[in-house]
């Protein structure tokens, strides 16, 4: 059995896929202490699967080595340094490190939304997840674009205002800073602060402003959660607008926390942001919801490990 | 022997290659009248080349269906309907349809830069070339990417300025809008009719405003020559650093008659301006000038007859 397993910061999700139909899934809380617990824990996971294991897929967030199975860099993880995840889950397993396999997981999500999801039927598929940040998959003629540095697919980092608003990069004007959520709490904070109410704050107090308050604020028709997401959807329509001008896409999935809680209101107004801009205005490249929610990125490792 | 033809609006290019050699170079006028008399003068500049001919390639301008080997429209041409191009040039050189291919002249010009050019050695390249307008070719994995509907490459339309300058295509904040030779003199018209002093329409008078033009306003220090180009360099260097986070690619190869005329200074102050705005600051991805000048075109068109 293919076994895919979705690393994340919170959770890890592991699945069993028979084929395209997934056939077990369990669930379990990260380890706060991250990094060197990591094997262990996606292990475990595995093993309460309780199926016979051909080969495994891991998607995890940050900076992945495909080649080498490590993940470099990723602060959500605790990974402080390198960290060589295939060859220790391999070991806790008892299996070949060759049948273990780790990718970005925006890249298994992606993967998952093109063979199984909303993008089934598509040969190429630019998945985009707006969540904390914003990332991006790209599958090109059936197979993930990686790119020589694997970088491919991150258009948070897409330039919609050359020169406006700060990215958490440090540059200017990307697609993340103003359709993040990070940076819309920032943005909600910062005019918070110069004096305008927002139901933004008053809901989020001093923790985390999750995109359930986004949601709340809107469905009170606060006037900053409407206009900062409003200036999401204009950003989104603009980068995709590029995308599509880069590499001719026929269809957009877009997922992730933010987006996934916004949910087909939301898709369906970055479709009207992106339409508005296209450069040939008979083009149809539709914007759809990612349709397989919190599985698909552990789906999408398992495809990834066939 | 492996014969390419650059079709242009004002010249046709063709050459014999020998391997990756130029063995035998042709160059005829475009025939004014354009549409049915250009199978004819391709043939005619073909057959000048005195070579036995295997396949042949052919690039040209405009909307091109590369599976019926047609063009569909190409207004530089005087293609006024539909032009089915390799069966004609076929039936006048007395070969076999089959064996001659149609495809974009940016395309071609791209995969020349990527084999022979200023990009060999790199499996991916970006060429974009600077022209009266601005259009690219995307080689990835060694091979052009056209994408769905053949629009791949379109990098003079993606946004750098969402809600900024109109492009000719109607949009708004195309990197075109800002970069394009028509659109620098629409610009540097309409600064001249609000009252602004500029060599640019000195220089040019009435005609065109070629990239001469541009190049002798500029030595002459001309202020809005200076400031037109100076925002082209930064529009560049947006929509590059988007290319690269949407894609990854290594290295951008950089042509064109404008980018051409302007060399390898407007090149370097390219690979600042994206330099700034990369997003992973420590990034290695130089831009540099066009290797193979008005030869590309026509020996990319011989590689894709290969």
């Amino acid at each position: 059995m293919l076994v895919g397993v979705d690393l994340g910061g919170t959770k890890i999700q592991a699945v069993a896929l028979d084929g395209t139909e997934v056939v077990a899934k369990k669930r379990l809380a990260t380890p706060a202490a991250g990094g060197e617990e990591l094997p262990a824990a996606i292990a475990s996971a595995i093993r309460e699967l309780g199926v016979d294991i051909d080969r495994v897929g891991i998607g995890a967030p940050g900076v992945i080595d495909v080649a080498s199975g490590t993940i470099v860099r990723a602060p959500n993880l605790n990974v402080a340094s390198t960290l060589p995840l295939t060859t220790a889950v391999a070991a806790a397993l008892g299996i070949s490190s060759a049948d273990v396999v780790l990718d970005n997981d925006v890249n298994a999500g992606a993967l998952a939304e093109q063979r199984l999801g909303a993008a089934s039927g598509s040969r190429d598929a630019l998945c985009v997840f707006v969540g904390t940040g914003v990332g991006g998959g790209l599958v090109l003629d059936g197979t993930i674009r990686r790119g020589p540095r694997g970088l491919t697919g991150e258009i948070g980092h897409v330039v919609v205002r050359d020169g406006g608003r700060r990215c958490g990069c440090g540059g200017l004007g990307h697609l993340e800073a103003y359709a993040g959520r990070r940076c819309l709490e920032d943005e909600a904070r910062r005019l918070h602060e110069g004096g305008r109410q927002t139901a933004l704050v008053r809901i989020a107090g001093d923790g985390r402003m999750k995109s359930s308050v986004f949601e709340k604020a809107l469905d009170e028709g606060d006037e900053v959660a409407l206009a900062l997401l409003g200036e999401a959807v204009e950003a989104l329509g603009a980068a995709l607008a590029s995308a599509v001008a880069l590499v001719d896409i026929e269809l957009i999935v877009l997922g992730g926390g933010l987006a996934g809680r916004l949910g087909a209101p939301f898709a369906a107004r970055v479709d009207d942001a992106l339409r508005a801009r296209l450069f040939v205005p008979s083009l149809q490249v539709p914007v759809v919801p990612a349709a397989l929610g919190d599985l698909g990125g552990a789906v999408g490792a398992a495809l990834l490990a066939a």
